[in-house]
């Protein structure tokens, strides 16, 4: 890496290096929101796709692609279905969680109603499989679909799962999975799929992608208990305040003693939540260790990334994800 | 048509007939929406799936292959996801038309919430394009997934299209389309295309379905103004009083003079509807001819459904999908 680019982030360079790509589906995005009888659809759609998003989950698969050699057309229909499935499911999630605000902007459930966020998200989820159809290869559609389940599995068991203490460590992996690392896993493997690689290449994406997904996610959690709010851009406590089973809250449950535990029932279970109780939240974390714990599995996650991506073929690319791998952590150290 | 069979209505002779294959697409429909992980998933699917419907959709698909002579096992697969496809829509539906009943018993989203309607329509759409993909054909994947773009497209057109006035006879159609045509042809087409036929009868199957679906939603929406409620189960004036578009109010408005406009304004756009204003409403569409208008186009459809099934093969099953076109207009005679 030289230094004209050491101080640039690794998602600017990926961007950077694959501008012509990204321009190409972009373009396909905005031809593909279309809808010939019901302009409500673009619309709505061109309100969360034109928002400004760092568009993470099409660049991985032209990354992906493109590390592996493939120099067919097909990675841009697949990077825009991946981008379709990602919108979709946020106009769905705004609806489910009651969000007014998404990327500093109202959401389209508040500007439109819920309606129109269901059936647009609907709309967007149909056009990515007509998308994803395109290629003309059954392994794609495979694990595509099989991530579309997952994810919304991983929906459902969220909210089946919402403010119960119970939940444990494995619960909490699906519902990250389902949130996060499926649509990456499935973003970065779609892209040597299409390339042709050999299996185990095939899996290593798959690896890297649900990696970095997890560990992108467990840092989410840790920022809300101990990050900046300078320099990250969320508040300290909003998980705790939206009574949500995070990794850190979990593992201190775990090792809850019975006044702890009467503390999470009566803040977390029955949403009694008064003065001073975030900053009791807090101690209980630090103190039984579960913040350095959630922090050094995040790190564990990026490391598994990084692991992955050395079955890889040697690329300026690879350089990068793994780079980015390390990037997502970063906030925490 | 034997004797002893004379009496049964077209579609419990199809569902006699198709035995055998209804009881595997059940079993398949059972054991996919399954979730390992989610357990409302199941719950919320079975509530609707096994509330007692017809299967019309999945019978359309078992009923085409058979009767174009497939032999092999995959249109159990495509029946299932003709289900999965119909139940997704289904609950989404009740959720934006903050319905309350379905078939007889509380909607999903009254028993447990619009929260899990959204999340578990969205794993039954995840789960259909996992089934669809299994029999590996990528035509069978175009027409399915184009389905799911028409279905949700005319969703959003009806959402938009509600309570204007100036909605249009061609508007109208790409509504009930969405709403229902666009599934019957996509599950009589697949079970041509996994047949093998040619080109000229997987179209006759398209028309087939497509006007079959056409003709059932306009007399749906004839028995609104003219049915008996004794035999159809349908009260009359539902649709005057939730302020629907139907066909015959449509064609009542292109007639309307500047009183009859007056009346349509208050009680359809501004909803003022007052006592004797449905027995006017229905006195206009008897006036201008659009009730018999309506009728005749409904038999129209029926007889071009009739139409289509003469390019394809002489079966049994063919006398069958006949008489069902005749069955879903003979309400109206």
């Amino acid at each position: 890496m030289g230094l004209d680019t050491a101080a640039t982030k690794p998602h600017e360079r990926l961007a950077d290096t694959l501008r012509d790509e990204m321009t190409a589906v972009n373009a396909l995005i905005r031809e593909r929101m279309t809808s010939e009888h019901a302009p409500r659809i673009p619309e709505v759609t061109a309100h969360l796709i034109e928002a400004g998003g760092k568009r993470l989950r099409p660049m991985l698969t032209l990354a992906a692609a493109r590390m592996c050699g493939y120099e067919g057309p097909h990675h841009i229909h697949l990077a825009a279905t991946v981008e379709f499935i990602h919108t979709a499911t946020l106009l769905h999630d705004d609806v489910v969680d009651e969000s007014g605000q998404r990327r500093g902007r109202p959401t389209a459930n508040l500007l439109w109603d819920n309606k129109s966020s269901v059936l647009v998200g609907d709309y967007l989820f149909a056009r990515s499989f007509q998308l994803m159809v395109e290629p003309g290869s059954l392994k794609v559609l495979d694990i595509l679909s099989n991530a579309a389940a997952t994810i919304a599995e991983g929906e459902v068991l969220q909210l089946t799962a919402a403010r119960d203490l119970s939940t444990t460590e494995d619960v909490y992996l699906k519902v990250i999975r389902g949130k996060t690392a499926a649509l990456f896993a499935a973003a970065t493997e779609v892209g040597g799929v299409i390339a042709g690689v050999p299996e185990d290449q095939v899996r290593a994406l798959h690896t890297y992608g649900d990696a970095l997904g997890i560990g992108f996610q467990i840092v989410d959690d840790l920022l809300d208990v101990s990050g900046d709010p300078k320099s990250t851009g969320k508040n300290i406590g909003d998980d705790f305040r939206e009574r949500k089973l995070t990794l850190p809250l979990i593992k201190a449950l775990a090792r809850a003693n019975e006044d702890d535990h009467a503390f999470w029932k009566r803040t977390i279970e029955k949403g009694d939540q008064r003065e001073g109780d975030l900053e009791h939240a807090l101690t209980l974390m630090e103190r039984h260790g579960t913040i350095e714990d959630t922090r050094r599995e995040a790190l564990a996650w990026s490391a598994r990334a990084k692991d992955a991506l050395t079955l890889l073929p040697d690329h300026e690319i690879r350089e990068m994800l793994s780079d980015l791998a390390d990037y997502v952590v970063a906030r925490i150290n």
